[in-house]
């Protein structure tokens, strides 16, 4: 029997990728004139994954390698005002109104009456806590926890912290990276709900995938499913 | 009685401010050309205040300011590779050596004996839970927190996560903005240990800081104040 469901935040409550997806766009028509587009978003996308180590997940570590690849693929020849708009374009992104997707209100509502709800979201803390205030979703939580990064261990941890056995826990979230192959492992079940968009990082091999999880297409078809499952 | 004793982290068990100093200082020197050393600092500081609502605390965000305030200062003149240089800087922040001040070990494994210690502090998620592993210091707490503010609520929160009543709590740190004042207003003691160097946005007017706390030059003396308080 489940008796908590967690949810990840970004691109399963809310929009966001789109929102990295747009300012990529911004970013390669800023420096249309110092390379091709198929080469910057290349580039940006390498010197993200060298720095991931050191800067972690969030907007600010992703405008840092931004401006580190417009230095790189200008030859040092980018001008002040330029690397100014990238700046621009993280407070933008750090303002951007939070989008719920469809039907996730709604959602979070009915199943709050039956279940504990704990939402598990990775990325930079500040960030994170905002989205979540400006969302008006976090008096559906009984819990919001931000890690970062999304291993079996920190699970477990959460698992215990909330007091929850691993077969009465259900994982929901858009990344079978973060959302669903950890928590299979550790003996939890999962719903796979993709957004329409995923971050290179986030991908998996089918073959890595091989496990028994749940698919949805909407997120408004989980209460019915979780239903079915108790 | 004391029952749970919480720290702060920077600079309270470890040097950090130095390293935001001497990153100022290579930064001034960065722009000698542009700018006389008093106004980068001064524009700088103001830079970082601005941003401080979208950004956080951080060395990410602090980096983010040093590029915008290098473009302003320069009228946009300042060029690329000086630019990677600052981004150098964050990275050089973020991998930097954590330095426990002295007795830290000594004092933490001696009172881990007979109390709850609780390491609380704030700032950018990823970089304070790679500080804390690399410090060697985790093993000695019991509890992490890492918030992205420390107010008077959210003080009242985590003794309420760890079943702690405000007088059997006492904070040790070296902000009297953080670590001792919104400690008092909730009814908890507090321990105020100066560190050399403190960054202007947590100075606070002495009329403000006029209540009741101790004070200790060094955290040696920690274990003998605990002892006479109980």
């Amino acid at each position: 029997m489940i008796k908590t469901i967690a949810f990840d935040a970004d691109d399963t409550l809310w929009h966001n990728e789109t929102l990295y997806t747009v300012t990529q766009e911004k970013f390669a028509r800023l420096l249309v004139d110092y390379k091709d587009p198929a080469d910057i978003e290349r580039e940006l996308y390498d010197t993200e994954m060298r720095n991931l180590r050191l800067f972690g997940y969030g907007i600010k570590g992703f405008t840092l390698s931004m401006i580190e690849t417009a230095i790189e693929l200008s030859d040092g020849k980018i001008r002040g005002y330029e690397i100014q708009t990238i700046v621009e374009f993280a407070k933008e992104m750090l303002q951007a109104p939070v989008q719920p997707l469809e039907d996730v209100e709604k959602v979070l509502s009915h199943l709050a009456d039956n279940f504990q709800l704990i939402l598990i979201t990775k990325g930079d803390l500040f960030d994170q806590e905002t989205k979540i205030a400006r969302s008006g979703l976090a008096p559906y939580f009984q819990g919001i926890e931000i890690v970062s990064e999304k291993t079996p261990r920190v699970y477990i941890k959460l698992l215990a912290k909330y007091d929850v056995e691993p077969h009465q826990f259900l994982m929901v979230g858009n990344s079978l990276r973060s959302d669903i192959l950890p928590v299979l492992e550790i003996g939890g079940q999962a719903v796979y709900i993709p957004y329409a968009i995923t971050w290179a990082h986030e991908v998996v091999e089918e073959g890595e995938a091989q496990k028994q999880y749940h698919v949805l297409n909407q997120i408004g078809f989980l209460p019915e499913l979780v239903r079915q499952i108790n």
